[in-house]
Order: structure tokens, then sequence, then C-alpha cells
């Protein structure tokens, strides 16, 4: 392919790189963890000038890794079923073997010799550390270089940018997102991955600790090697401070029929263009068809509440974030007056300009909405939502002088409101829009990770995905 | 007095530094904040030779703030009813004009210019921020060189041992500690002083995200002066992350009786001295005298309950906190191996033991005892029980080749509770056992801060202490 123009994204045809599958080739010894990462440098070497995902790779300490995976499953010991795994980092997160710059100008050249928690487990258990990936400066909003893997004139979504499109170029099988308000599922959405948003707390933050929404989560070509990597990592780190963090089994959780998925429009559904909204009709008619029932926001007031409560989720959603960013956001500021983008000085701004009773009533929304979501879980098996607004949008110019251009890496609507529950959200690449991807995900209880990735891989396993133009 | 020899204690007689009771000479031209500052200096320049409260001092910086205090007053303008107020923050905490090296050597050195959350509040309260305090190594219980001021053979306690004894010698009418499982109270309790452990997420922790269960309070001379330091900060900087965070009066809220108070022995009461349990009965005896209903175990079910879900605290405080602690005390080893003690790295190997399982297990029984706390709501207004086991201990001496000294700044056996209760603690300086201070603490529903704040005034100002020998 020429990596310049653009691809037409067919979720029915796309052939996502995947890791799971291969490793009985490893037991065997007809393929090795050193192959794989290869066939992975290979198709970074063709794809990543374009697509801009790595601030950082690590070739020499990738292979070393990749040499002792394979050492492991020689011997017939690996250390797991993601021994030999070749994984990114976003750059919010540190690792000892790469700088953590953060996407920011104030921390180029930032190189602390250490692995965050999950970092750690991943390497205990034998993932290979290749790249960190792209993160929009500080996870917010103000984009970095990666482009989208099917549409370089777009944006592969953020503030995961790099990990999303790493997964979507099949330059790596997995990546390492986070998400306060939508920076896991929506480029992960744009980008036609699988992705796991976990429950608040599912997998240890180690020293990511800013906000009290964020989550650690997973980028991948598919369901399995997205369960495997998160259980994998849960299993060694645990999750949150204070939380119990993912539980569930070794290998992916088995595919779960749902009786009954909610339909949750939120603000997203008002400004969501004629195209995504057919397709997502047609997918919904598709799970009837395969025995499903469609709850919708009329069927019952309970789901009506629920979509009150989480009308203005993105405000909400903002008004926590920037307040409980806004000490660290003010010290970095002060110590590197021009080490931040205006977009990054604009939230600051706006969060000095907020009181400790804004932010309570800010938290005061977000526990409504937690309960009112809470209030639907008798009745449906999981909320099903898009996983963001149509394609991904044209990368924006910002022009001096001119107002930025809003939200250059997407809008988060779809996203805002498992982040403000709390709730696992998992993203399935289903619908084609106009020759790009466009994500469905479902949304359960917290805690129930496990559940809505079965209930995802029936999904994956026995709905017809849709294109439309 | 010769700051070499004890001094006897006695909490009837016993005068501490205030500072709430000065402003009105402030607000008259009588006073003024640079004058209070400099007695607190000449204090300082006799005691600390022999207390060692502080690893460093802001002379200047605090000078100054002084004068520019003085000049509000003067105007009129006080920014608050701290305006003038010296401080001692903690040496976790950022401070933008003086190191942050928490007791630790591989932090010596350590001087990022920032201010921890609670100190920006603080300063644009009008605070002044004159030292850095002591702190036992990263806030656990290798001790530093702070002595107690009533004995400097005896430990001040920790791991705020310098904040409490900076109060207790006078140097400062206040200062900022934070606790885990018991490094404000029990300090405060050794040193004679009023203090403030909030409900967990009272105030504001900024940077210093560490555990699920650690807290920023108040050390200070009286229950005015604790107050108004802690409301102010909440005023600007609000609670931690998810938390509501401190509420109340911008005065210390009225004395208010309790009609039932609940003693709460706990594991402490099992290992504790005749004479210090003989001072807390007749302590009792004393609040009984002033139509205070005492409730013990046996009287209720609930209580006895209440009993069970805390034994153990200790081990499951430490459990939860060792595992929170442990990727970041594994990287800073990893950089530092010869940078923390034998006692850091011997809890490290402790929590790298640990499984998610074993924390989850931590987790549940930490979530039990807060709902058996809950219960007993409906009967008493407050726990009472003492809040160290007796009198601060002899300074033990570490001698190579044998054991570490066990509990080298005292036990927080008494403290444990609160600290996994999320619960609001105030302890008093209310017994004086064999000359030294001895603390009894109040402890409330989450929330109840100012509740427990308004019953600590009424006890201080209506029950006589008692001393024994």
């Amino acid at each position: 392919m020429d990596a310049h123009s653009p691809t037409r994204y067919d979720p029915s045809t796309f052939k996502a790189l995947t890791f799971h599958d291969v490793t009985s080739a490893f037991a065997d010894g007809s393929d090795t963890p050193r192959n794989y990462l290869e066939r992975c440098l290979k198709t970074i070497a063709e794809r990543e000038p374009i697509v801009k995902a790595f601030p950082a790779i690590n070739e020499p300490g990738a292979r070393a890794a990749a040499d002792e995976s394979t050492q492991r499953w020689k011997d017939g010991n690996p250390l797991s079923p993601i021994d030999g795994l070749p994984i990114g980092i976003k750059d919010l997160l540190e690792t000892k073997d790469m700088p953590t710059q953060m996407g920011c100008d104030a921390y180029i050249g930032n190189f602390p010799k250490r692995d965050n928690a999950a970092v750690w487990a991943l390497r205990e258990a034998g993932a290979v550390i290749v790249a960190k990936t792209v993160t929009a400066e500080l996870g917010g909003s103000h984009p970095g270089p990666t482009t989208n893997p099917f549409d370089p004139a777009r944006t592969p979504g953020g503030s995961s940018s790099g990990s999303a499109a790493a997964v979507a170029a099949r330059m790596l099988p997995t990546a390492i997102g986070t998400q306060v308000g939508g920076s896991i599922i929506r480029p992960a959405a744009y980008c036609g991955n699988v992705a796991l948003k976990p429950s608040q707390g599912g997998i240890n933050r180690g020293e990511r600790q800013a906000t009290s929404m964020s989550t650690h989560g997973v980028h991948a070509g598919c369901i399995e090697d997205m369960w495997i990597t998160a259980i994998e990592i849960a299993k060694r780190a645990g999750g949150d401070r204070g939380y119990p963090g993912l539980v569930g089994p070794s290998a992916a959780p088995s595919a779960t029929r749902p009786t009954r998925l909610l339909v949750l429009e939120g603000d997203g559904w008002k400004i969501l263009d004629d195209a995504s909204k057919s397709a997502f009709k047609a997918l919904l008619s598709n799970l009837s068809d395969a025995g499903v029932e469609i709850l919708r926001r009329g069927d019952n007031p309970a789901y009506e509440d629920l979509e009150s409560a989480v009308e203005g989720a993105g405000s909400i959603c903002s008004a926590v974030t920037s307040w409980e960013n806004r000490w660290a956001q003010r010290n970095l500021v002060n110590e590197n007056p021009n080490g931040v983008s205006e977009r990054a000085q604009t939230i600051l701004a706006k969060a000095e300009a907020m009181t400790p009773d804004n932010y309570r009533a800010a938290l005061l929304e977000r526990a409504k909405a937690q309960i009112h979501h809470n209030s639907v879980a008798p009745f449906a098996d999981a909320i099903i939502s898009l996983s963001c607004p149509g394609p991904a949008p044209l990368q924006p110019r910002d022009e001096p002088g001119k107002p930025l251009a809003p939200r250059p890496t997407g809008d988060a609507i779809f996203n805002y409101p498992s982040s403000m529950l709390f709730a696992p959200a998992v993203t399935m690449p289903l619908l084609g829009v106009g020759g790009l991807p466009v994500g469905v995900q479902v949304v359960g209880q917290q805690g129930e990770d496990a559940r809505m990735t079965g209930i995802a891989r029936w999904i994956l396993e026995n709905v017809a995905p849709v294109s439309v133009d």
C-alpha cells in the first residue's frame, strides 16, 4: 500500500495483528517470539514514517527480551500466556529503558529509570516492551504527531494516539493506553481496535495517580489479546490503591450472549452524523436478529433518568479532571512557562477559576449518575452505544492568532459517560462509515470487566459488522 | 530550662503557643506577624539544637512573608484568620523554597521548586512557611534525629516527628503532619499537642498520592488554631481527588457536649501500662461527672462487633500500605540500593511477598470494619480512646548485626483503627503520665471533622485533665 493515501476500511475484511493464536507455534517451535518481534519491526519500518506512533523505540532491548522469551518457550516454561507479546506503552507511564516525555515540551529529555507498576507486571509476565506510544500532551487534547493508519489526513484520536495507531497499523498486537475522559475507547474506535477501559481502579496505575477517574487499559487487535494482557498485569500488580482490581479467567472469558442491551444515547446522539446513525441502527437490527432484545430510552423511566444523569457528562468530567490536575499543572507552568501548550494553559486557567464548591458539585453529579447507572442493572446486561461520534475527523491545523481548533483529537462525547460511571467499557470494531472505522462499545456495572469482555466476544463472533458510505 | 534534662509535663499547667488569640493585637497594631515570627525564631534558636525538628529553615523567606502579612493587617486586609501564622511543613510535602528530603538518604539534595497543594493554599491564606519538619524516613518507622521536647532521651513519635516536636517546644504554633497508620495522632499525643487527622480525603494531598489511607493533618497548641489552619487549607485547595473535603465554619466549631461516648479498647488496651490505664479511667470518671454517658464494649453487641473488626488493625493497615508503596519503593531501591534504610528494605521484602489476593483480603477487612464503625453511629456521638499506648518510649539504638529495634518511634496501635476507618480523629492533651504527655482522642464517622472538633473543644474546656505518676 501507499502509506500516504487513505485505505478503505471494511470491518468485515480487515485483519488485525493477533498474538494469542501464535503461542501454540511458539510451543511447538514452528515460530518464536523473536521472529514475531522481527515481523513487527518490519511493519514498523514500513508504516512508522507516516503513522508516527512512537516517540521512542528500544529495538535492542526488545530483541533481547524476545530472545529470552524464545528460550523460555523452547524450554517449555513460558512465564504466562503473554510471554513474548510485543507491546507499546503510552508515554505517560514510566519505563526504565525509555524516556517518559508525555507529549509535553516541559518533559523533553525526562528519563526516570523506573517502571510503572503495569510495565513492571508486563515484564514479569514475559511481555516484550518495544516502544513508547505517542500521547496527546499530558493526556489532554493537544495532539502529538500521530496520524490515523487508515487516512494520514485524519487524527487517530487521543490521548492514547500512538497506542491506537500502532495496533491499527499492525505494528504491534497490543499497546497500553490510559483514559480519564475518553482517551482509550475513542482512539481505539477511530482506529478499528478492540480495547478495554477497565472499571475505575481495575489496573494498578503506579505513579500515575493524577486523577480520581483515570485508568490504564489495553488496545489490541482481538478480544483474546486484550483480555490476556489486562489480566496478566492485574495478576501481578493488582488494581489501583483501594480497589480490588481486575479479576477473571486467565484465558479470555467465554462468549456470552446478552439477553438485553440498553442503548444509551447520551449527548453524542444529538451531534451524530446520519451515516454513523444508520450504521449503528443496522447493527442493532443485526443484534435483534441474533436474538438480543434491544432496550430504548423510552421503555422505562429508569433509562430516561440515566440519560438525564449523563447529560452534560463532558462538563462534569472536565470540571473534575481540570480541578484535580490544577496544582500539578500550575507547578509545571511555574517551572516551565513555555513548556506547555496554549491548550493546556487555557484549561489551567479554567481550573484556577474554580472553587472547592464547584468541584464538590461535579463530584455529586458524578455520584448521582453512578446511582442511576446501577439502577438499570436489573433490566439490562449491558449498555450499548457508539464509541465515537462517527469516523475520525480531519486533523485540524492551529493558526497563530486564531482561536485554537476545538477537539483536535476528536470528541470524547460518547466516552464521558462510562468514565464518570467508573464503568468497564469494551469497544468493538463493528462499523465502517465512509471507509473508516467506527467503534461500538458495551458498558457494564463497576467490576463487570470480564462479563463485558465475554459479551463483546459473543457479539464479535456472532453479529455481522456493518459498512455504510 | 536546661534543654538537656527532662521537663515534668503537667496537662493542667502546660501553656502551648497559640495564634488565634493574638490576631486582635495584629488588627489594633499592638503586635505584628513579624514580631510573632521573631518570637518563634528566638525559641527555635534556644530549643532546636536539642529538639532537632527542622531539616530546613527559611528565615529570610519567613521574614519577608511575615512583613507582607504585617502590612496586610495594618491595612485592615488580612487574607484570612491565619494570615501571619508561622507553620512548619512535614518534609514529605514539596515546598518551592526548601528541599524535600523525606528523611531518606536517596532524597538528599532533592529540591523540586514546587508547592504541595496544601502548602500553596497556606501561602494563599497568608500563612508564613517557616521550616520543613523532620519525618521518619518516607513516612515510615525509621526515625529521624528529632527528640521529645519533654525528654530528649525519648522519641517525639513518628512519622510526623518534627511537626509534633516543633509545636510542643513552642517553636511554632502549628505544623502540617501526615498520617497513614498513626503518624499524626501518635506523635501529637506523645508531645502534648492538639491535632486533627481528618476524614480520609479531607485535605488535598497534592502530589502525595501514595496510598489509599494517607491524610494531611494539623498539629497545633490549641483547638482553635488546629481548626482554622485546616479549614483555610480546605477552603482553597479542597479535599483529595474524589472527596468533597473538609467542610465547616471559618472559626473553630462551637464547643459541643457529647451525650454518649463509646470507649474503643482495640488491641492497644491489651498492652497498656497500668499508670496510663488508671489515668484514662480517671478521665472517663471526670467525663461522667460532667454529664457524659460512657458506653463500654459489653453494653451492646454492635460495640463488640466493632472491637472484633479492628482486632489486628495494625496488620491490615500494614498490608494495605506496604502493598501500595511497593512499586515506588522498588524503583527507589533499584535506583539507590544504599539510599533507604534496612527497615524500609525489610518492609519492601514483605510487600514483594504479597499477592493481589492478600491485598484484596486486607481491603475487605478494612471495608468490613468501616461498616461496623458506621453501625455504632446511632448509639454514640463519638468513640473515645487513648491516642498512644502510654508516654513516649525511650529512643532505642540500632546496633549493627543485631535485629532492628521494633517501633523506634513508638507504637501506632491506638491509631490504626481510625486510619482504617477513614475516620476523623482529634487528639487532646488530657493526660500526664509519669511527667510525660499522653493524648486522648475522639473519633467520629467519616465527614464529622467539624463535629469532632466541637466535641474536643467542649472536653478541653469542661473536663479536668489527669496527671498520674
